[in-house]
């Protein structure tokens, strides 16, 4: 597969995280030679929390995870690449139960601490003799890079995805690490976003749950490749500890805004990273909302205009073709006064108080909408309610990924 | 345009409705050079009813018919294709007052006597000089066919839609002919759905909107192309009452359930035939949900798969690829257990009770996915509710349609 072409330059490889062990193997649930199988170990005291699909058909492995998260503590994380197990079952869950109880014997811990995420094809029960023996050949493997896990999760991604942020709690210098995979807001069978967020900050479960759910809400929340969310989507955060900081415990405490600004800022990378690998994506399109009546009502219009096939073919052919926005705009179902709309691509606005501006300069639209990176703003003009979501254009290329690929 | 594989082998050409007059002309909103002026002159009596965009961003067309079919009586119908007038302001709602008034200067009738329905560009403000030139030209032009008043309301249409019905009401014979146009559940500024009726039955105003807003909600209201609203989406029925019987006022009137379900019969064939000509369609999908907590929340879930882009790129590839069904019923967030669920693709059972069905014939459900119309079932086993909507395919056509296009 062609690297993305809004793929960044180089793929960042940091420092280990003291507490986590990252190691590959092939497990071969496709016919294919690559490793598959993800095994990471966590040091005891590793605090978690975790963002899940908000499907109402969910994997067995997100049941697992909402499960175990509740306990707090990690002490592995396995990932499969090429079946997602979803929709197959009781042999599906079987297939989870017997992935945590074999790594929970290895490193003598519960099943509980071992959290499992799977992605690929979806109504085949990933075939738990493949799963074994690839965990068995991790458990022996070297430990491996962040690039080689990253690139170990990946389905249809076209590239590793990798990002580092750095903070200083209490007095110490923490650094957080993130891997993800996904070429859509998801692809069943095809594509799943799984993001995966690893700190030496020592932070309770609680409040890394609480930071998590914070920063998902702006990030990972906020995009889309084509409206259609995975039965197995799971972000999960884990906390070494090994840092030295006096726990985080709450908001308050010492370090807790940094620590909490540069989760946000780790999730807003990777999150972004999976738009700019959207399957036949060749654009990037940021979408801001201003003046609706709260935050949630500029949310689910910017998440209609996001969505619009429309809108985003017409961003694909570089057409500044404002009254797509307008109709997705009024297609929302949120309040929306049609005279008080305000319309911006890049930094011209095209449409203003229900009308387009009259003689606006169409050179700098046309510029703009050349680029690889697409700016649209709508204020409403009603209210103080904001939000920017990320989405990517739609073109040929998604069609022949996604309709010429036989299951 | 070539015209969609799915489209009837021939228009019909009913004769026409007593009391009803379709003339067409070139008002040349675009540098066409084809008739795009629709003008239909209704005898004095004609009751009318419509169903509107929900859009909070509609046309001011829209906006004047809502206005207008509180009074329940039409003389004129006047159609402008090429143009939406959509968000277009003032102006735009002076050049529907300008032809309201022109055509009922002619008629010598009351301005909201006369219904208005655009279809085309966004944003450009209908031109009033050449809106009056094309019906001055109309007036004086011969009655046309109604093959003739259908191509003369297309945009990106491929074919004529055209359909017809009878029933007998009181002892008369009375008949139903409409016309439709549309290629998507829309594309502002390229294709949206106007459709209009025509009977010589007699029904008062308040029953007949009873009937078409019943008839609305089986089938206008239960199709989708790609999920996007127009801001002009326009549905009127005219009764003319020369057919002689006795006006329909209520339910239990003689002939009123006949002439309803004729009145939803041919609302569903007009229906159908625009998913037939949805952009870029290779196949017409019927997806049937039963087992719903309720007939609402069944159509909800029937909706999000009909409108999933990974359930239509496979439709498209001929992938029966069931999982992209569960993800879009999970996606759809209403009431659904993963373990109760039952999928079939055509006859074909193929999954039950929240896994594959073992083993199950592939032969039939290949051979059905290779035909022109495809049908998808989906038993939540939870209660009674159900649902049917219909949505094509999204192939490379409707990317080339909407993204090689320059607006």
């Amino acid at each position: 597969m062609t690297r993305s072409p809004l793929a960044p330059a180089s793929t960042p490889e940091p420092a280990p995280i003291p507490g986590v062990t990252t190691r590959v193997a092939r497990a071969r649930y496709k016919a294919w030679d690559r490793c598959d199988l993800t095994f990471v170990t966590l040091d005891e005291g590793t605090a978690v929390a975790g963002v899940l699909t908000q499907s109402r058909c969910p994997s067995p492995e997100v049941e697992w995870c909402r499960k175990a998260l509740v306990l707090g503590r990690a002490r592995a994380l396995v990932v499969n690449a090429g079946n997602s197990n979803a929709f197959t079952g009781n042999r599906g869950r079987a297939a989870v139960e017997a992935i945590a109880a074999r790594a929970a014997a290895h490193l003598g811990c519960e099943p509980s601490d071992v959290f499992v995420a799977s992605t690929g094809v979806i109504g085949v029960p990933l075939p738990i003799d493949k799963a074994e023996a690839g965990l068995d050949a991790a458990f022996t493997a070297e430990p491996c890079s962040w690039t080689a896990a990253a690139e170990t999760i990946m389905t249809t991604d076209t590239f590793a995805k990798v990002a580092e942020r750095r903070a200083t709690v209490g007095g110490q210098d923490v650094r957080l690490v993130g891997i993800i995979k996904g070429s859509g807001m998801i692809a069943p069978d095809m594509a799943t976003m799984l993001g995966f967020i690893f700190t030496d900050a020592a932070v309770e479960p609680g409040f890394l749950q609480a930071a998590l759910s914070s920063a998902n809400r702006k990030t990972f929340s906020c995009i889309t490749v084509d409206s259609d969310t995975s039965t197995s989507d799971t972000v999960l955060a884990f906390a070494t500890g090994k840092a030295g900081n006096a726990p985080l415990a709450s908001e308050e405490d010492e370090g807790a805004p940094a620590f909490v600004a540069a989760l946000s800022e780790l999730c807003m990378e990777l999150a972004q990273l999976v738009v700019r690998d959207g399957e036949g994506a060749s654009k990037l399109i940021e979408i801001s909302v201003e003046g609706a009546e709260s935050d949630r009502s500029a949310h689910v219009i910017a998440m209609s205009i996001a969505n619009s096939p429309l809108v985003k073919t017409a961003i694909a052919g570089e057409d500044a073709n404002w009254g797509r926005v307008v109709m997705a705009v009024g297609k929302a179902g949120e309040p929306a006064e049609r005279d008080r709309l305000a319309i911006r691509f890049g930094d011209t606005q095209v449409a203003r108080g229900g009308l387009a501006v009259e003689g606006y300069d169409e050179a700098p639209v046309a510029a703009h909408l050349k680029g690889r990176e697409i700016s649209i703003g709508v204020d409403l003009g009603l209210g103080e309610g904001r939000a920017t979501v990320w989405t990517c254009d739609l073109t040929h290329g998604y069609i022949s990924i996604n309709a010429d690929y036989r299951s």
